[in-house]
Parts: structure tokens; C-alpha cells; sequence
């Protein structure tokens, strides 16, 4: 390229100039997610200790080195897998932040983002995880996340009961009910199953909310 | 022993003649159990594939040989314990099977004693079984087994329907919620635990049954 040529291409407002790092910014987020959709999937269907890193390069039709490009180890990958579906539950928390509703309303709202993240393809990574032997380090990592997202149910009960949307209950245990009945989600749902994610949250929130005993 | 001893030793009915060889049976019988139990323990705290049959033979004091005597393989062991976990929820089947109390009531009580085997020792083999890595054949006879569980839920939240004890609710969700929910109990139960498996039954049967709304 001339240096006219170059003078030529700078755009009038200049911040554009940056558009190409950018570029290579997103190119390699997109790639990262590419890598960890792959592996979600490998894991779920084989196992992860049955998965190496070489069947995931391979399946990306690249070599082995290059998935270290963006993970130092398997581990991490799982890790990366478990976070990608959290990180949708983590979305859900954000977006009620400053909702006006009642806390029942905002409670359903998470629950069905979790269904929807549960029976997404990280879905496995999410509940398998922290069965997989991980190091102590990640151990602690993804207990802590696991934490944050039950320290989220239990606080909305609490502010449910406060503004009365909630029936007084054991927070603690009806936070740990909601959540291992959506985390069983990922035990039994299959692709073929006809209900939706979408549907499957109603009937949860059907039997979280209203209960079995006819009003 | 001469023989006006052996005739001495003939109790007068003659059948306590025969109480050795159930004596014996019943020795056999508490001696698989307790490699069941210990088993169950060891998997537990250090996992499936990090115990060895040598480290249960070791516990119990005996050795490899005496422990094949009563399993065929690590694999038998590991299904006989989650067997020994299920028999208490399917014990729990059996004693409501005559009882002239509504649906929702047989159905309390069915919760009640699933929690207190997801409590007991052999919770996390009643949860973690299938994710080993299992043969198909046992693989199949696990899932069997879990779905029988399953299809008891389902048919006490339909009678409760039928009897007007249950809601009008889908029937195949809940009993996945359910499950779920109890299952998860052991992810999260230790030892140390404040509430007993009653009071933890109780809560969550105050979720299950009246919901979250207010009435």
C-alpha cells in the first residue's frame, strides 16, 4: 500500500481505524466459543474423561496446539463449558436487577432462563463438572460459582417473603429443591424430548408455585 | 462327638436342627452387607474409580478372594449399592401399597423415605451410579431400576388427581421435579448437616405441596 493509499483508507472519524482489531478481537471470541461448544458436547455425549483434547481438535478440524491457544488444559476446558452455562443463569440475575416486579415474578423469570441453560448443549458441563475430579483449585472455582447462583434463588425467596409474594418458607431448603429439580433437567432431558425448555420452566414454576394440594 | 452325644443334641421338634444352616445363610447375608456398606462409604469419599476392591478388601480387614465370595466384580458392587439405596424407597411402595389414605398422603410418605435414603450412605451411589461408566448390561439395569422409582411417582400423582387429593398438573414433569429435588439432596448433604432427612423431607414436602405462593 502507497502511503496515499494508506492516507485514503483512514476513515473521516478515525475511531474506525481500530475496526480491524476489533475484528481479530471478536474472530478469536468467536473462535474461544466455537472450542467450548465443541467440547460441551464431546463431554456430554462421551464422558470427559473419555474426551482428550486431540478428539476436540479434531473434531474442529484443527490441530491440537491450537485448541491451547485458547485453553492452557482439558480441565479448563470443562471449567469454560460449566461457566458458558452458568453465565446464562448469571444473565438472567442481571437482567431482573432493576425489575419492578414482585420477587415471585422475578424468581419465575431465573427459573426458566436455568431451564433454558440446563437443556442447552453446556447443559452436562453444568451438573458434571464437579464430579470429574477436578484439581482443588477448580474445585474451589466452580463451588463458588455454584454458590453465587444459590445465594441468587435463596435471596429472591427471602425478598418473595419480605414483599409477600413468597409464602414464609426455609429459604435455604426451597433454594436447594428449585435447583436440583432443574438441575435433574440434564439427567433426563434429551433433543428429542417434544417439550420446549420453555415449556418444561411452566410446569416447573406450575408445581413450585401453586403447589400439589388443590387451592 | 459320639453318637449318643449327636442323638443328646437332637432338640425334641427337630427343627431348630436346621437354625445352623440359617444361622449361616444369615451370617453370609450381614457380611454382604457390611462390604456393601463399607463399599458404599468408599465410593462416596474418594469416588468410584479411585477405589479399588483391594482398598475395600483392606477396610474390611479380609482380603481380595473374600470379597469376590460375595460380588462378582467392582461393577456388581457398585450397582449392588445403589440397589441397597432404592430397596428403601421401594420398601417404602410396599408399605403404602394397602393404605386407605389418599394419594398425596402415600405420596408424603414415599418423599419421606426417598430422603432418608438420599441421606443415608448409599445417596451418592443412588445419584452417581450411571455416571460411571457402566456396561451397557448394567448400565440397563440401572436405569430399569430408577425408572420404576419414576413410574411410582407418576402413578401416586395420578391417583392423587383421580382421588382429588393432587391438582390437575402434569404428571410426568412433577415426578421429574420431584425426583430431582430429592436426588440433589445429595450433592449437597454432609454429615454435619443441622436438619435430619425428616425435617429436610418435611420443607421440602411444604414446597411440593403448598407451593411458594401465598394462599
Amino acid at each position: 500500500m502507497t502511503s496515499r493509499q494508506a492516507r485514503k483508507s483512514i476513515p473521516k472519524d478515525g475511531v474506525s481505524l481500530w475496526a480491524p482489531v476489533n475484528a481479530r478481537v471478536r474472530d478469536r471470541e468467536r473462535k474461544r466459543d466455537a472450542v467450548i461448544l465443541v467440547a460441551a458436547r464431546a463431554f456430554r455425549e462421551r464422558g470427559y474423561h473419555n474426551t482428550s483434547l486431540d478428539d476436540i481438535a479434531s473434531e474442529l478440524n484443527v490441530t491440537k496446539p491450537t485448541v491451547y491457544h485458547y485453553v492452557a488444559n482439558k480441565e479448563q476446558l470443562l471449567f469454560e463449558c460449566f461457566r458458558a452455562g452458568l453465565h446464562q443463569i448469571m444473565e438472567a440475575f442481571e437482567e431482573i436487577r432493576n425489575s419492578n416486579e414482585d420477587a415471585r415474578t422475578r424468581l419465575a423469570a431465573v427459573v426458566t432462563r436455568y431451564a433454558e441453560a440446563i437443556t442447552s448443549d453446556f447443559g452436562w458441563c453444568m451438573v458434571q463438572a464437579e464430579n470429574q475430579d477436578l484439581s482443588p483449585a477448580m474445585s474451589r472455582k466452580v463451588k463458588a460459582l455454584k454458590s453465587e447462583i444459590d445465594q441468587g434463588i435463596r435471596q429472591l425467596l427471602k425478598e418473595g417473603i419480605a414483599d409477600g409474594s413468597i409464602r414464609d418458607c426455609d429459604a435455604k431448603m426451597a433454594a436447594f429443591a428449585i435447583a436440583g429439580a432443574l438441575n435433574w433437567i440434564a439427567h433426563w432431558y434429551r433433543s428429542d424430548e417434544p417439550l420446549t425448555a420453555a415449556q418444561i420452566a411452566e410446569r416447573y414454576l406450575q408445581l413450585f408455585e401453586l403447589g400439589l394440594r388443590p387451592r
